[in-house]
């Protein structure tokens, strides 16, 4: 029986949004909004969109049409009751009332900010401004609006039988991925994809796949509405736009040096256990560990997101081991550019000498390689980045060049302030 | 929106039916039954299942009330209304009113006759006992149910994700072959897989690929249900059981050596055009074609369905070109064990020389070998054969020793009446 309400229900959509939730986003923004929110409210910020891969042409496979309405539609969300009493009843990780409730009241009458939207040759121009704590969530969903479009774009000339047979494969895909994954003894890792994903019912069934397949070595997901709604746990700490913003703000070089340590400083202050994990690339991880303080050393981990990961690795062990610190008390997350063979090699690497996770991003929630012709649902680079904080120029540098990012006599600076010298290139997939 | 109706109502089945309804079954068993009920209406047979992959232990793997359960639901099964206005007002092959008033009469009026059920050892003696025309009715179904059971019983076991994979890999098996298949210029192909398929959702699902994937190159299905739901071209003439209750039934040697020219003159008087296809097979293809009648070189063409397949086609481009006839007018169609590879290469060794067309079986409906551990549900040899006539037992000898059935008197007695000489043994798979 086809239920009749149903379907003219669905008749009545205007569109079919991608976004539809406000807590369909990673938790380490809900924490880091937090954060912000209680340290730097009213630093006005601007977000743009920036497409690594500038050989897939958004412009020309999005039609700018429908790109406005899925973010008019965002920006039409507010927090369910129903989300809400999620954020402030459950436990993430192991502690009740994580998000405050003057936090939560101002996150209750939330709604994003205006976007700028033009089209600059066969790419889109893509910026939010306004104070940072509104505007950095739109990050996330501006991201996943933009991966779907995309593939929408793409699957939008395939017949009904194709469509399905490649959905077919790209599941058959995900669980040989998860038969190999569960191999790895006392193997743990998470879900990161959400912001480079396929589509959000994509995520959630790799999701809910990885929980079958993996049981207790799968540790959750970054994606809150997907935590919410399959009752797992959220999985997130900090990134990079925290020190990206807070030495943007650095009136001269030494606030400038002390800045990647004045956010770990507040974080401290704030957090413990396990969200007390280091991000330590954003200008160098070699020069960040040197010049930190013990404090740090005592932190519970660190989180290697750019440049080789055995060799940053390495050099977290190295260093806890001069601070006095047993690297077999502490954890060692991966998140950069992971797959199956990437994953096993640093699990056999690793694993008896610190604790290690994964956070498994794109190539879990967008491995659609090779399945439609010219390879056009290839995942693509796509970032959402603070470019400015105070009318002032962000800069990260990353551990790989290719991730730089920020205007060239500022990237000069900070790498003399921070003193990284010769880097290596990487190719940047995903 | 939950159709709350819809699952109380679901609720309500005692079991979920694995046959639901009487013309799901092959078009040739509805063509060969309006032929019987017009010749040998009152011939009493016994019907047999006969499992030739005794290394299935099908009473081990098939609970005996959950069989008798899905037997009970066929005989509850009559014509429905829009069933029989789809027999009655059909075009078959291109006529109309194929099937006539007094047989549509009886069929309507008609349920399958009782079944005799009993374990023996690790397998099931499944038997049906009665006239012709309604014993007859029982075969598909009965391999359909057994197929379908043991299949449930492997699956019983298995977690949701798994299931979801499982049917991934498979959709995109067959995707594949029809991919390879669409490579093939001029390709006819039909579907012949409803006796051995993995159950009626899985071969609607593969006959709908194929009419996408392949188009018109794509002619038919065997199966009428699946034929009239999806408004297809119902396809099939007929099989051994003709023959072979003929044979049975003959009184002496001469009447044996005549009774396979018999069963043809009967259908000549029924069927012209593309239904006037030979099964040559029955008694072995040589002897058969070297003793016809000339008028049988007129017919349309001849189905290889037993031993090398090539060398049946030889034989019978042969012996069309002796009786003057011109092989390029005629066609073969081969049904017998197919997959891609085979269709492939006897499509190019033959579809200059003669028409050429495919009746694709278990291999397109069934093929999941290799998808769960211990191949269990991999395809077998499951048949359901007329094994009495009359009282008198009946055989079949094939192109290949290891098809051939009947006591071994009796077969040494068809032999020599068809002068059946060495046979090569080929391997029965499916």
């Amino acid at each position: 029986m086809v239920d009749i309400a149903t379907r003219v229900w669905n008749h009545k959509w205007k569109i079919d949004p991608i976004v539809r939730s406000l807590i369909d986003t990673d938790f380490y923004k809900l924490l880091m909004c937090q954060s912000v929110f209680r340290n730097k409210p009213d630093t006005q910020v601007t977000f743009s969109l920036i497409n690594r891969s500038t050989h897939i042409p958004l412009a020309d496979l999005i039609d700018e049409g429908e790109l406005r309405e899925q973010l008019d539609h965002i920006r039409s969300l507010s927090l369910s009751r129903g989300e809400s009493t999620w954020l402030r009843g459950n436990t993430f990780y192991g502690k009740r009332q994580m998000f405050r409730p003057d936090f939560m009241e101002w996150f209750e009458g939330l709604r994003l900010p205006p976007y700028n939207l033009e089209r600059k040759g066969d790419q889109y121009e893509l910026t939010f401004e306004g104070t940072w704590p509104e505007v950095m969530l739109w990050e996330i969903p501006a991201l996943a609006v933009l991966m779907e479009l995309r593939g929408r774009a793409v699957l939008d000339g395939m017949d009904r039988f194709e469509l399905q047979v490649l959905y077919a494969r790209a599941m058959t895909r995900v669980w040989e991925k998860i038969e190999a994954l569960r191999e790895i003894p006392k193997l743990s890792i998470a879900d990161f994809g959400t912001r480079r994903r396929h589509s959000y019912l994509w995520q959630d069934w790799c999701v809910q796949a990885m929980r079958e397949g993996l049981g207790d070595a799968f540790t959750g997901t970054s994606n809150c509405k997907i935590a919410m709604t399959r009752e797992m746990e959220a999985i997130g700490t900090n990134a990079h736009e925290l020190p990206m913003v807070y030495a943007a703000l650095a009136l001269d070089d030494d606030a400038l040096a002390r800045a990647p340590y004045d956010v770990l400083s507040d974080w401290h202050d704030e957090h413990e256990g396990n969200l007390r994990i280091i991000l330590p690339d954003t200008y160098g991880t070699k020069g960040f560990l040197d010049s930190a303080p013990d404090w740090l050393a005592g932190w519970t981990g660190i989180r290697v997101d750019s440049g080789d990961p055995a060799q940053a690795a390495e050099t977290a062990i190295d260093w806890w081991t001069e601070r006095g610190e047993d690297p077999k008390t502490k954890r060692v997350i991966f998140s950069d550019g992971l797959d199956v063979d990437k994953i096993r090699d640093l699990h056999a690497r690793f694993s008896s000498r610190v604790n290690v996770s994964f956070g498994w991003g794109t190539l879990l929630t967008n491995d659609f390689r090779g399945l439609v012709p010219n390879d056009a649902l290839a995942p693509f680079s796509l970032v959402c980045k603070a470019v400015a904080a105070n009318g002032r120029p962000t800069v990260k540098l990353s551990d790989n060049p290719n991730k730089a990012m920020g205007p060239a006599e500022e990237i000069k600076r900070y790498k003399r302030v921070f003193g990284v010298g010769e880097q290596t290139v990487q190719e940047v997939v995903v």
